[in-house]
């Protein structure tokens, strides 16, 4: 019995078919490649029974996964992140079936680590020696992360604007980082143009096939942790999208195997409103998204001003009666600090969007009080120390500690 | 049945014993109390293979944990951190069967998360409504989301040194947080001075009989993902000394409930050379420490002078043929930028200061080339982003990047 099912690459647009044999990029019309399975045959060979049974990270789906040989794994442990129910919070906003999946806790601290892992074991397996990519940080790191640990080289481009610990994170993993003072689009052109005369991996955001493979374990988990069924409704901050076109995938491919009914979940594409292009275009009922003007927000992994799955994105709202909304940074930081004070979690600017975005779908009625609702919570907010101002008074050595407290309890 | 064979609460002293239906804190001797379990009757009602089944966090050791009623189960999903092979690193140094547990993947990004988890859970159960502790940072970020998941206030008192992300997750989950420019010993004595006052419950390291509870639940998971044995040598940074404890006290019960053998893992403390009480101790065959003067290293959560629980580290080394290592920051700082770079880890300069000892202890043959050897990282690197100093070039927007690279590949 094979590793991996994987049979051939497919262009979602064009229905090319390519030898994922050979290394690939984009589709000869320009759109990404995704990567098929023999479902058929994979479906006799594996039971969501066998699945229970192994060890707690992604790689428990490797019928399903890209690589083909053991020994090209690239694993830091990453995968079954916890589901953690909101019991406090939801009660509070008539939504007592919330849950919260915490990808902070994969290495490197996001949820990109998935697709690292995954892409990185690929490119290791295809025989590279160095990889670039465009970043906003987090998927840079990682990367850079994965690489070391594979023993390849990652050249890695950011905006001086992401956040610093993600230079840090591929300083010590020994990458080459270059900053640009620009967008996360200024350095997906420079490195477009360094990958044409170098013979460097291109793997920025679904320009190779196998980062979205990695994505879409999210989904298998989250059928996995909820007993085998989606929950009513996935919120999901949306930059490149990666992580939603994965869990659309993901429940295609489990629908296809029988491990799931056919109910869809309503997925939801959350953005800050300082840069939303794929709200823009969901509004507009349009098939792909404009590039977004001046581009800005805090939750600065979903700066993405054009994303080149927006068309998967907006497939994937479509198909599954989903929708999109976008929320100010103002109402980010006060759902962040929500979180911390309600339930004790510290997430990233990107998580907490989705929490801000399901109080407004709840007032609005789009969430009902009987939806069983899923927030996404990509990252860490340990890697985002700028959102969170800290002013601890400082106490004389022979005391006294006030007794009656600060008061900022909840 | 019941979901936790908790019995009585033991002074490891003086042997008197007390009831944990109530609130407890030292030994009227004045040592720290230590939970103890029908084991007998536990190991008749569960087993390795049920433990197996359930949920990857460290709740699956529920009967061998304080908890009594599910309902005060405080959890975040903490538990199952990976153990990752170090191949590369382990070839290069005569250290074939290296591995390294990885605690930065818990909530709060340290190991600190699992006696917070299992100590707030129990002040939950018994009651409280107020904590309060003194910690290097990383404690009291942990306890206090667990007491905002829980609905407690906590009091966290803490060095102005300590690292300035764990002020900051304090603030987030809405914690009562005090500095001292002084030490963890001074925010001790602080903490002290007001329990005596107020209605709060202290839960200083040790002080309170469950934190350990929690740590111990590493020494748990390491037996079951090496297949319910214990490698032979693990190296663990000790500051307070609880995980160690905890580990050996994973041990001892395991061996009664007889999920493992009698073999013993030697058990390795680890210490930065400038704040050694426990490496003192060892060498001169000591039954406690001295506090040591003028304690100062760059792995801030092992900077403590004298522990409480002293006399247990050094019983659990002395009675598992273990040793103590002292470590320089600078090999500690090395130590960290080769895990980064060789493996892809970014690790904790208290993880990272294992890495170091076990590097001496290899070259002065106390590790042997057939030990199956485990380092504890305790953390993740991302609350330090003090220890790597990352010098990222800027290039043009029109670019190009340089195609050879920046040279700091390895």
């Amino acid at each position: 019995m094979p590793r991996s099912f994987m049979t051939h690459l497919e262009c979602p647009k064009c229905s090319e078919t390519y030898d994922p044999g050979q290394i690939q990029h984009l589709c000869r019309c320009g759109a990404p490649l995704l990567v098929r399975y023999d479902l058929e045959r994979a479906r006799r060979h594996v039971t969501p029974d066998d699945v229970a049974r192994r060890a707690p990270t992604l790689w428990r789906y490797r019928e399903l996964l890209p690589v083909q040989h053991d020994e090209n794994e690239v694993s830091l442990g990453e995968g079954m992140t916890p589901i953690v129910p909101l019991s406090r919070l939801g009660a509070r906003h008539g939504l007592p079936q919330l849950y919260l999946k915490d990808e902070g806790l994969l290495p490197t601290g996001t949820f990109k680590a998935r697709g690292a892992a995954v892409g990185v074991s690929r490119a290791k397996e295809l025989g590279i020696e160095t990889l670039a990519l465009p970043t906003n940080g987090n998927a840079g790191a990682a990367w850079a992360a994965y690489s070391a640990r594979a023993g390849l080289r990652a050249v890695v481009v950011m905006p001086q604007l992401a956040p610093e610990i993600t230079r840090k994170e591929c300083d010590i993993t020994g990458s080459d980082l270059y900053l640009v003072d620009g967008l996360i689009t200024d350095a997906a052109r420079l490195v477009g143009q360094a990958v044409g005369q170098a013979d460097w991996y291109d793997v920025s955001t679904l320009k190779e096939p196998y980062r979205i493979e990695g994505k879409k374990t999210m989904g298998y988990e989250i059928a996995e942790q909820f007993g085998w069924e989606f929950p009513d409704v996935i919120l999901y901050p949306t930059g490149g999208g990666v992580g939603l076109i994965g869990i659309k995938k993901a429940l295609d491919e489990l629908q296809q195997l029988g491990w799931v009914g056919q109910r869809r979940p309503r997925l939801v594409s959350v953005q800050a409103e300082g840069c939303a292009p794929i709200v823009r275009a969901w509004q507009d009922r349009q098939r792909v998204s404009d590039p977004w003007d001046a581009a800005y927000t805090v939750a600065f992994g979903i700066n993405v001003p054009k994303a080149l799955g927006d068309f998967l994105v907006l497939d994937a709202l479509y198909q599954t009666e989903g929708c999109a909304v976008a929320v100010p940074d103002s109402e980010i930081l006060a759902a962040q600090a929500e979180l911390g004070r309600s339930e004790g979690l510290f997430v990233c600017p990107e998580g907490a969007a989705t929490w801000a975005a399901a109080i407004r779908l709840a007032q609005s009625h789009w969430i009902r009080p009987t939806d069983k609702v899923l927030l996404l919570n990509t990252g860490a907010g340990l890697k985002y120390p700028e959102t969170v101002a800290a002013s601890a008074p400082t106490v004389p050595l022979d005391g006294p500690l006030p007794l009656a407290g600060r008061g900022t309890h909840h």
